[in-house]
């Protein structure tokens, strides 16, 4: 039933040339049929030999072809990688779900290795029974699912002063998202009965950082999960292994990793981590402070500057991630002209609250150079801010919550670089 | 501000003698008051070191504490591991996505290791237009993502001829859900241009197995998807890499790997994967065919053989995935006394068409013997049957499609086994 033509092996740019200037017909018939030798797939070495059998990955992991796609860090960056970042490769990746072993990683004192067995989640402080947990004990409590993403409060940061760095996974790298398995923190604390005077929770992590942050008790008893499971297996170690705190929509150091305490007070405990660190120093001197939820932002993941247009003029696929810890997105906008002109994007994948979004914007690339930005709305009304709109307000001190529109400059070759335009 | 609390270090049975009635009042305050030493999260080995650093892992992997959980092959099943199957450890797993590396796997000729580069799918038969795709090519069609089941047809067949594997991974573990990108297959269709008498596609894997299936015209234009990547990344190889056809709610052996040929057709092939398998014997001698849709169906995942109860009475979480088919799962019942009464579960997380559900029961258990059973209800009203009911239909000579309620016996200690009740 199968007809076989006769040709040469076909390249990249034979099927291309001659691509329709219609959305969906990119693939040229006429060199198909002309040049397409369908005995190719019937030559390749993988039809020739038995593979590996299904005794031989207990855990599997991604093809060897596939070993660009990697967390990096930047060693300039800090004086020591055990208190440092590395950066999820955004533009390798498609759909909203982070894998796990891709998820960036944000350390004060490495990776702290957790023996489950010996963990406990202690409850103490303005509390009527302070409780100790082992995870056990955390297992018999009602649990629940959510997709969320957890994004540092320095993302893009870098950016404040001008294009720097040149890559989504640099820009906008310190972001993930997945689905948690959990227990709501308003049970546990509900069975710790926390007294009228408790306002705030100090989170305690158990690596050699100690880790502590101050969270109001209204946001403990909303939406905040201690969780057990990401992606449906257990945290990686990397991801505070055996439980970490979530924070749904707010910056990713409150997330605590590797969670052994949570105390109850009556005020915020003003650590390091929310003074020196994680506020917005204001361009009068004043900091803002208190600044925990992560405005809506959007990035174009493809094409940019580590993933250029390798195939020419003709039907291209735009496409990137938006966000929001203030609910959901309904509604990306891309321009391709710096823009002058804005088109609404194509959302596809579910919808869920703090959690993020793909957008698609299927256009013929004419070859000619390109200003790519996107700009998210979110489900409360706000408008994703230029970076200009961003200094008028907050100066240009600021490393934490840059959540500016991005621009990719794309040239003839397709080659995209980061830039700033005014 | 924190309070010490002197005593000894707690003990599982410590925190849960007089655990109380009610659903979340599962750890005895009073327990934790006069024995637990806050101190010990003070002494762990984790909190004296500095672990490794953001350079260390560039894919990241499980903790060293959950090496037991892993795809689990049976060496029994077959004559080679090549031609075999390896199960999901659903035990272990919460919410709906399965991690790409412990999604099981169903292969007949091993896992062909391909190179994207040199990988093509041609499209050929009665079109207008036979078209050969590199993957580049396919990157340049408008892409879409959803999360999507896929199970194994003989998922659960040991279990018609009665209660035979102990253990949910092996009973039910040859399915996963994962998040997947792809193109929609009706747009490469109509690239090629689908002729009147085309009714049916022939989509071919590139393994030694050249693994083939025949699939109507109208399942190819609906929801199908030539998909590239899972959770975010690229397909595993063990899944298809670098493409696989994607058949939402159908049977998992349609879903042909390492895509490298989709034929068009005026009627189906008749090929060995639909006839000598892939069909139900019936009791009369006579073998269903075309039974592609999977029923509802689901399992109690936890109490289960594998995953026993490991604390006594008190507060426990029964839970469990649903799935179907036909649409989304709105409602599942739990049976802690073999079908007696039921009890309406909780569902938690994405109500997604043809996807993974999880539900859970919160209950207190009083230390006596259950039998468990869940029932799923699907979008369509459909309930899934008990055994009974569908070898009164189907007889006993089945392997393929038993989607019939399942039953663990628990008994005083917390142990479960795979058992029948009639």
């Amino acid at each position: 039933m199968t007809k076989i033509y006769k040709g040469m092996k076909p390249t990249r740019r034979s099927f291309l040339t001659g691509a329709a200037a219609s959305g969906v017909a990119m693939v040229s018939a006429k060199a198909a049929n002309a040049e397409g030798d369908p005995a190719i797939i019937n030559k390749q070495e993988w039809n020739q030999y038995l593979g590996e059998g299904v005794d031989a990955r207990p855990y599997g992991m991604p093809s060897q072809f596939e070993s660009h796609v990697r967390r990096q860090d930047v060693p300039w960056l800090t004086a020591d990688p055990v208190s440092s970042v590395n950066f999820t490769p955004l533009h390798e990746l498609d759909g909203i779900i982070t894998p796990n072993g891709l998820c960036f990683e944000r350390h004060h004192a490495g990776i702290a290795e957790v023996d489950p067995a010996e963990h406990r989640l202690m409850i103490n402080g303005l509390v009527d029974r302070p409780l100790v947990f082992t995870m056990e004990d955390l297992m018999r409590f009602p649990r629940e699912n959510h997709v969320y993403f957890l994004e540092c409060a320095a993302n893009t940061g870098m950016e404040w002063a001008g294009a720097q760095l040149n890559g989504c996974q640099f820009t906008h790298g310190m972001i993930h998202n997945v689905m948690y398995t959990g227990v709501p923190l308003r049970l546990l604390l509900q069975e710790a009965g926390v007294k009228t005077t408790g306002k705030w929770i100090m989170p305690e992590g158990a690596d050699a950082s100690g880790m502590t942050r101050s969270i109001p008790i209204e946001k403990a008893l909303d939406d905040c999960l201690v969780a057990f499971k990401m992606n449906g297996e257990a945290l990686r170690p990397e991801q505070g292994y055996p439980v970490r705190l979530v924070v749904p929509g707010w910056e990713g150091n409150m997330w605590i990793k590797w969670l052994r305490r949570i105390e109850v007070g009556d005020q915020p405990w003003h650590h390091r981590e929310e003074t020196s660190k994680y506020t917005d120093l204001l361009a009068d001197g004043q900091a803002r402070r208190f600044t925990w939820e992560m405005d809506a932002k959007s990035v174009i993941t493809s094409p940019s500057p580590q993933a250029p247009i390798t195939q020419g003029p003709g039907p291209l696929v735009i496409t990137g991630v938006a966000w929001s810890g203030r609910g959901t997105i309904p509604r990306v906008d891309v321009t391709i002209d710096g823009g002058i002109t804005w088109q609404q994007a194509r959302m596809s994948g579910p919808s869920l609250n703090k959690s993020m979004h793909r957008f698609y914007l299927d256009v013929e690339w004419d070859g000619k150079p390109m200003l790519l930005q996107s700009r998210a709305h979110d489900s409360t009304g706000y408008v994703q801010p230029t970076k200009e709109q961003l200094r008028h307000v907050r100066g240009e001190n600021s490393i934490y919550h840059n959540n500016s529109i991005q621009t990719w400059a794309v040239n003839e070759k397709g080659e995209a670089e980061n830039v700033e335009i005014s």
